[in-house]
C-alpha cells in the first residue's frame, strides 16, 4: 500500500519509526514474597517497589543529550496501580537534557534530596518494611503533604530538576516545584477544625524545593541535604558513609524535621540513623538501627536485620526482620525474591 | 556528563542498564471484530482478551532461571481497561523460579487448574462469547466470589503457584491463595439479607486452593483438577484429548460444582462439553456442544460453531456462532481480526 | 526444566515468544516546560500530547500486512493517564489489515477527517495552547459528544476505519462507529431542562461517520472532510496547502459546523485559519492567525507565533505565544522540550 497522504499522526509516527531506537530501555522491578506482622495473618507481600518503566537517552551530538524516564507502579499480589490509587505513572515522568553542564529535566519524580539520601540508607533505599528511608532517615518528612492520602512522601508534581556534574568528588542537585492547591483533605494545622490552616483546595503557602550537595573522596563520602514542602515544613539531614573493608559498608544519618509552621507546639523531630552492609560471597548482611524523636512525645526505635542473596546482578531472594517500637512494637519478618531486568 | 553520584535510584537503574537484557518481551495480543447478540445491535467487540503485557526468562546458572509476567488487560473498542474497572495488570503479575524442580512463582494470576482446562476447551481457552471456558467447562465456577462484581472468575490474588516438571507425560500444578476479605458486595450465602454468610470486608472463610494433574501419552491427554475459593466452593473436573488425526483434536470435558458451604439447596451443578477442532490448510474449524445442569433448575445448552483462518502463525480472521439456550435463547454472530505480537 | 503441558496461556505465549517479533515498537512523546495564562501563576505544563504506545506491522505475505496500535496519554507533571480521568489506551487502540485494497482498522481513534486535518493546521496537530486544531480548525466541532465530561473531542468508539491507498495523488479515508448511548450529563439540546434531547444513558440518534478526501499534486495540497457525530452535528472543511518555498509552507483552513439538530437558535459556526512554517536551518518559525464566527454570537480572533528548534530528528525545544480574543482575552505564553522515541 502506498503510504498515507494527509495523516499527521502516520506522519508524526513515521517520523518516530525512522528515527533511531536503539537507546530506549523497557526495565523494571518485581519483588513479591510472603510478610508477617504481629496481629496479621502471613500474607503475599512486597519487599520493593514493583516497577515497569522506559527511558532511554539521545545522542544529541556536541556532548549534549536528551533523557527522558516515565515510571509505573504497580501491586504485585493484586494487579493494581501501587496502593490501588496513585497516579498511572507514579514512579516519575521526567524529560531533559544532560551536557557538560549537568542535567536539567521538568515533570514528576523524587525530589532532590530525598532521592540522594537512599545511598545512605541502610537498606539501600529498597521500601521494604525493614527499611529506614521513608520515616526514620529523614525524621517522617512528607514532601508533598497536599497531595491526596495514600501518596508516597518524597515526591514533587509540576516540578524542575538540577544535576550538576561530578567536579573533584562533588555534586550538587537542585528541585524547585511550581506551587500547587491542596488536593487532599484540609490539614488543620495552626488553624481550627472549623478554619483549617490549609482548607481543601486552597493554594500553597510556598514553593516547594530540595537541595542536595554531596562529596565522596576514597572510601568516605557525604551528604549534605535541605527541603521545604509546600505548607513550609522544612528538614534537613546529614548522611555520611564509610566503605571501611571491600565487603563492609557503614552509614550514618541525622536528620531534622521543623514544622513550626503548621504546628504549635512540639513541631521539631529529629531521627538518627546507623547502617552496615556487609557481603559475603553472593550474600549481603544488611544491619540498620535508628531512633526518631518527635519533640516532646515518645520516640521511634527501630531494629532490622535482612539477608540478601545474590542470584544474578539482577535477581536476589531475601530473608528480613525488624522491630519497630514505639507506644506499641510491631514485628516484622518478611522474605521473597526481587528480580530487575 | 559525568554520572551522578548520590542516587540511589539512578545507581539501580544504572545496575539495569548494564544487566543482560535480551530475554525480556513485550507481547500482546489485539483481537476485534464485530458482534450481534439476539435484541441487540450490531456493535463492535473483541473475539479475545486484548492483552499488552511484559515478560522475561533470566538464566542464572546451574539450571535455574528467575521468570515474570506482567500482563495488562484492555478494550479495543474504547480503550479503557478491561471491563472498564479491572486492575491495571488485569492478566497477571507472577515472579519466581524453575529449575529442575520445577516453577514457583508468586502474586497474581490464573488458578493451576482454570488455567490448565483451557487446553481442552473448543475455543481452546480463548473468551469469545462462543466458546466454553468460563461458564459450562467448570459448570459456573467462581474462583475469586470476593472480588467487587466484574472481576473475572477465574484468578487468585496473593497466589503461590507450583508448576512440576513433566516427567514420563506426566505434570502437577497448584496454587494456594492468602485469606482476603469480601471486597465485593455482601454474599448472603446461608445467612439472611439482614445477617449475611459473607458481608461486605468481612474474613473469607477458607485458604483458596487448586490442584490439576496432567497425563500425555502418544495422541491421549487427560487433566484432572480440583479447587476450592475463599467461600468454601468446590469444583473438580476430568477433561480428555485425542488428536484422532494429525488434522482432527476431540475432547471431552466433565465438571461438578459444590456450593453447599454457601447454598442451602440445590446447591450441585454438573456440566460437560465435547469439542472437535478440524484443520483444514490455513483454517481451522472448532465446534463444541456443552450442557449445564444446576441441580434442580433449568439446564444452559451451548452449540457453538467456528471458522479461524491463519494468514500467519500470529494472526488470523474468524467468525463464529452459538446458540445458549436456557430460560431464553441467546444467539450470536462474530466475525474479527486476532493479531500476537 | 520441562515445559509445562497443559496450559494454554503458556502455550499461547510461547507461541507468540517464537513468533518473529522484530517490528513490535515502543514509541512515546513525552513533552514538558513552562506555562504562563493570563490571571494565572507560572506552572509546568505540556506543548503536546504525552504519549507511550505500542505499534506494529507482521508481513503476511502477497502484500497483506497486518497493522496495529495501542497509545497510553499521560499528563507529564503529575504522571497520571491525560486528563485524569481519561481511558488508559486515550490515544487509540486499533487492528487491521493493509494491502492493495488500502487499510481497514477496527477499534478506537481519531475520525477520518479530524485526523487529516492536521496536516493544514499552523501548529501541525500539536495541541499546544498555541495551537488551532482542536477549536478553530473545525469550528469547535466535538465527534463524541456523548463521552463524559473531559473526553477530547475527535475520536470514536466502537469504530471501523478504511484509508484507500494513494491513486494520482488522491487519497480517500472513511470512519463509521456504532451507535453509543449518552455516557456523559444529559444534554438539553432542543429539549428543556426537565425532558433533556439526550438524556444520560439515551440512546444516540445517529451513527456517527466522517468522511476526508485528500489531493496532492506538486507543491499544492487540499483536503476536503465530512463529518456527523452522533447527535447530528456536522461539519464541513476545506484545507489547502502550499509548499511555496522549499522552506516556506502556507495553508488555509475554511470550516462550518451545522449543529441545528440540536440547537433552535444560531446553530450555525463558521471559522477559518491561515498558517505559515518558515524554516531557518535547525529552526522552524510557526504562525497562525484565524477567526471562529458562532452565528449570532461574538467571534474568537486567536495569533499565535512559536519557534521550535529542533535539536534532532526527534528532540526539539519550543517558545510559543498566542492571544486568543473572544468577550475575554486570554494570553499564553510557553516554553519546553519534545522528546519523540
Amino acid at each position: 500500500m502506498k503510504k498515507i497522504l494527509f495523516s499527521s499522526l502516520a506522519l508524526a509516527l513515521a517520523a518516530g519509526a525512522h528515527a533511531q531506537q536503539s537507546n530506549v530501555t523497557v526495565y523494571g522491578t518485581i519483588d513479591a514474597g510472603f510478610a508477617k506482622v504481629t496481629d496479621k495473618t502471613t500474607a503475599i507481600a512486597k519487599g520493593d517497589s514493583n516497577r515497569l518503566g522506559v527511558r532511554g537517552v539521545e545522542d544529541l551530538g556536541g556532548g549534549l543529550k536528551a533523557v527522558f524516564q516515565m515510571e509505573m507502579r504497580f501491586e504485585p499480589d493484586t494487579g493494581t496501580v501501587e496502593s490501588g490509587s496513585r497516579p498511572l505513572f507514579q514512579g516519575q515522568t521526567r524529560v531533559g537534557l544532560q551536557g557538560d553542564f549537568g542535567q536539567i529535566r521538568i515533570g514528576r519524580g523524587v525530589t532532590a534530596y530525598l532521592d540522594a539520601k537512599d545511598a545512605f540508607d541502610p537498606w539501600n533505599g529498597v521500601s521494604s518494611t525493614a527499611g529506614f528511608k521513608g520515616d526514620l532517615q529523614v525524621a517522617g518528612y512528607n514532601a508533598q503533604p497536599l497531595d491526596p492520602a495514600g501518596s508516597s512522601n518524597d515526591r514533587f508534581n509540576n516540578g524542575l530538576w538540577y544535576n550538576s556534574p561530578t567536579v573533584q568528588g562533588f555534586q550538587f542537585s537542585a528541585a524547585i516545584a511550581s506551587k500547587e492547591s491542596n488536593g487532599g483533605a484540609a490539614i488543620v494545622g495552626r488553624g481550627t477544625a472549623a478554619a483549617p490552616q490549609f482548607p481543601a483546595n486552597s493554594q500553597a503557602s510556598a514553593l516547594p524545593f530540595s537541595l542536595a550537595a554531596g562529596w565522596k573522596s576514597g572510601d568516605f563520602s557525604a551528604l549534605l541535604g535541605y527541603e521545604r514542602n509546600a505548607i513550609q515544613t522544612k528538614v534537613w539531614g546529614l548522611h555520611l558513609g564509610w566503605q571501611a573493608l571491600p565487603e563492609l559498608k557503614l552509614t550514618a544519618n541525622y536528620a531534622k524535621q521543623d514544622q513550626n509552621h503548621s504546628k504549635a507546639l512540639n513541631s521539631v523531630t529529629t531521627a538518627w540513623v546507623l547502617g552496615a552492609n556487609y557481603s559475603v560471597g553472593a550474600g549481603k548482611i544488611l544491619f540498620g538501627y535508628g531512633q526518631k524523636k518527635p519533640d516532646g512525645a515518645v520516640s521511634t526505635k527501630q531494629t532490622s536485620l535482612g539477608y540478601h542473596h545474590s542470584l544474578s546482578k539482577r535477581t536476589y531472594v531475601y530473608v528480613e526482620a525488624s522491630n519497630k517500637a514505639a507506644a506499641t512494637s510491631v514485628r516484622f519478618f518478611g522474605a521473597g525474591v526481587n528480580h530487575k531486568f
